[in-house]
């Protein structure tokens, strides 16, 4: 079928705006910020002076493994849905890359100060661990935000992440190595808060394309399989411990790996024990455990104290798929397509919960990187939580506001036209 | 469809055991089996005095590569099975989870004596291998055994997998770096053994669900390449020499490759030279250099003398496809669903009796890591493979007598429910 | 269906060589060229002095990641045909093997001289990238040369490939790290000059089966995931500087992790711009600026100068899809199936001539790597792109006419069996 053929299958669609205006403000979009962001680093990028080949040694096989989670993890687990794969991988690779463009600049001022950036492989993957969380906030609203929806979504998110950042974990110290408070958290809520505004009637677990395939919960369990054994690497990138004794990736990458296990068996354990194996908990619930030991990962603990976390996190998420998000739906109206709440969402919260307790439970072992001591970390670890999670709410509803309601009309989705590939890609049919 | 609705559709099924039974077990034994190794790792599990961030720069990598090929190889090598590819790719996940675990404290156990395990990153990527043989019986009884027949199979396949080893390799002092003894040709017959007793009448290639998709012959490729390209990490991820001049990673990698590229030649000629072209012989046969090359992977040898190894492997492999597993079906009533038999049993032995004949052959370049000498160490070879045998032998018919004829009633699939997803699976309707 | 019950299918099929003569010439042809390779490793070859665990610290990773591209990236990139996806996948993997085994003697021999051949990890790297070259030839002619053409059409490359990269980089000193030019350049350029001799009338864009489905457009997506992430390591994977204070491997990474983003965001936004969404230029376009960032990877440049190369580069490639490709199919009858002109020759044009012009223009920064000066320099480039179109368009010419004119009769498929599997695959039925 060429393009021509295609216009009439879309002539029908029944959301106001055009074909055209779906994708030429996506295309308008994408190339002004990208021509935007080309200038700026024209501007203010330069590479970094210690862009050393040890340098490469150190951090470059960590960003590979952060850059599978974000474009493969990512991108095939949210291909579960039949008729919007190609829209999901593709969304997520190219909102990925701008916003690690874009997060290379606001993640450089706010950690360098305003003017020059200087740019190397530790502030690669602090802008690809901002695609984590933007990619996060893209599971609650896909299929419901149109490409330039979702494109200014997350270009905004970019900002408002690297502050908060910023400040929990540099300003105030608080202990979030693996991200499980400023990635996760931040990113479902974040999502979550824009999804009330792009959740209208009918685009909730009961629209008949809002569902799987055999061939494409075979995607994205691959996306899943990527994430699980990746994640030690996301935990560990940048864990340092400069002058100290700490060895801080060690520990990432054990307790990591130990929290994931724990989180696969109860997730299993929990879907089989309250119904038929069901392939969303599969996907989803046995990767909380990474989630959840994301703030705490470079403490020493006893590894049963890993695993013990990776456990709860899973039994809590696939408690989640079963009646945290049926419950959202029916009482707030709020749809959350992946169910980022239950995997990044509350394992999130428990990461953060986690660390203050281990903060103080472990405390003289990890002296070194315990900055406000065994009284003072769980407070900062709950200011950091709650900061974010404020953050992200307000920030995630405003968000969500303007790109729903103060953009150009007819640039939303009707209800009817959401979880659908067809209306913006060449050669996909509608389904019948 | 929802869960009430897919209650009926099960109803009909002709095995004794109802789909509770068959869950309800699975889920009380993942638990129980999970709560007891938190348990023993809360009590004997301490993570090692030299964890430390050189300890990750040198496993680190290894350890993920080793997780890929478990998780993805062996996760996607078998889903060819086109209604059965949820479960080939979930149980995969969640028994090598579990088996890692275990083998954490049972391997903990024989190495280091009874009491504290002192956990790091070589026990871990120890603990992979383990998965990596219990992967490799899974394949002999894919689709056969319930989920938790299949769970409780390979739980008891863990002490004596560990056992074994430790005796072969680490008390007799054989060759076995790749594991072409201890781990490929030890799982495949401890599968086959098991099989014997899950191979009802039915069951075996006429088995009309027995069978690849087009779809399914894709994914389990997307297995065969992982296995293929990350095959040198596991040949090498614990080769040492410490205090000698060995190099005997870089051997493990280059002779790996080689009888690599020389099983793939081999095996889509071979493929090619008796009949059409079969995805079965390019997604197994292809493999079966890297197995016949484990026990020598780290002598010094000529390359054309690795190439070798792997094109007579290749070979082996595909008439092994052709007529072993037909013939062992049609004599002895066993069926090899994946043909482990063809890619890990036969190129096991041969790789047993091919570092038999190097460390001979190649021995005063050998001579620091061929602790038996030139003359010794045959001997020892072909002991170590003999011991493993039988014990996996021994072992395999005990395990799968256990699971399938002394376990509670009713949990053994009939021949007609077997290779199906949809007695397991939420959403999954059954082929009309 | 078993062997005998596909004969039947096959019987009809128009082109006049028979199954056999299809099969039979390929298991031939692959089992006497590994044969004389085995001979020839077996007199020419042994593993180099240096074959150190440094060795290995310093290269296998980088070899992992360029083999992922090359057995995944590539392979899984062309399985995007709906009807040729087990052939793509499969011949991408027996001819890299092929090639590869190929290349460590010719680019061992043109490296070292006639005579032993010493093999090291390098070594291996280089024909890895041989094998890149091979398979971007592979896509111009994918679906069209029957399996046995494309061995021979492959196999005759490598010593062309060996020579011409000896030369321009070798010997004339020219800039190309990533290989612009003398492999994305030069694989494209030699592909489609045999594709003249492989494109009878109807085997171009027209033909019912030369498209993608929904399944095939996804596993694609996969190949071009996998090439995204690990292009930095083809680029980098070889980059040397002794003796100075160049730090080579860091701004390879980098600048080409900037070159992809760009090419990302503006294939997506030309992608949009002209017509609904393609996957063709998702999976295509999105990776040239890898392709054209390569000559000068190596090069201390602003990062804002990579970003802008990748940007042209993705533009221009997504214009190559839309305009370039149905003009050559057109007016000079040349099909190009994967499109290699748009993303590998366009591209690599590009970047030989972005390496003239960023050699000039950021001279003494690079004196270390830049041998003939800020003057010299951008004619060497020059001379050595000249030296490769010219090459590869003779080579490829004489070798697309050999395989296709001058081999058996009957080996070459007639138009109407061209993009299907079902020739040459076991268990494949037709489609209707």
């Amino acid at each position: 079928m060429d393009a021509e053929a295609a216009a009439p299958l879309l002539a029908g669609t029944s959301h106001a705006g055009t074909s055209w205006d779906l994708r030429g403000t996506f295309a308008a979009s994408l190339a002004g910020l990208t021509t935007l962001l080309l200038v700026l680093l024209a501007l203010f990028g330069q590479y970094a002076a210690d862009l050393t080949d040890a340098n490469v040694d150190r951090y470059y096989a960590w960003l590979s493994d952060v850059y599978v989670m974000v474009f493969l993890g990512f991108g095939f687990l949210m291909t579960f849905l039949r008729r919007y794969s190609y829209s999901a991988v593709s969304l997520n690779f190219v909102c990925s890359c701008l916003v690690i463009l874009e997060a290379l600049l606001a993640i450089g001022w706010v950690q360098q100060g305003w003017g020059t950036v200087s740019v190397d492989l530790p502030l690669l993957i602090d802008a690809a661990f901002c695609a984590g969380a933007a990619m996060i906030s893209f599971g609650a609203v896909l299929g419901k935000a149109s490409p330039a929806q979702l494109l200014w979504l997350l270009a905004l998110e970019v900002p408002l992440y690297a502050l908060n950042a910023q400040v929990v974990t540099g300003r105030w110290g608080a202990l979030d190595v693996g991200g499980s408070i400023t990635i996760h958290a931040f990113g479902a809520v974040y999502g979550l808060a824009a999804s009330v505004w792009l959740s209208p009637k009918g685009a909730g677990s009961g629209h008949p394309k809002n569902g799987a395939s055999y061939a494409s919960d075979m995607t994205a369990m691959l996306g899943t399989l990527f994430l699980f054994i990746y994640w030690p690497s996301f935990n560990g990138a940048l864990a340092t411990a400069p002058g100290t004794d700490a060895q801080p990736r060690a520990f990432c990458v054990m307790n990591t790996v130990l929290a994931l296990l724990g989180a696969c068996l109860a997730g299993f354990a929990a879907s089989a024990a309250t119904g038929q194996l069901d392939m969303v908990h599969v996907q989803n619930a046995t990767l909380a455990g990474g989630v959840a030991i994301g703030s705490a990962a470079n403490l020493v603990m006893p590894p049963a104290c890993a695993l013990a976390v990776g456990i709860a996190a899973g039994a809590l998420s696939t408690c989640g798929y079963l009646w945290l998000s049926p419950a959202l739906e029916r009482t707030c109206g709020v749809t959350d397509t992946c169910g980022v709440a239950n995997l990044h969402g509350m394992p999130g919260v428990l990461g953060g919960l986690a660390s203050a307790l281990f903060a103080h439970l472990f405390y003289p072992a990890n002296a070194a990187l315990v900055a406000h001591g065994a009284k003072g970390q769980p407070g900062v670890q709950l200011a950091g939580l709650g900061c974010t999670l404020a953050a992200a709410a307000v920030g995630g509803a405003c968000a969500g506001w303007a790109v729903s309601r103060a953009s150009p009309a007819g640039q939303s989705l009707a209800a009817e036209d959401m979880f659908e590939d067809a209306h913006f890609w060449h050669e996909v049919e509608k389904e019948e």
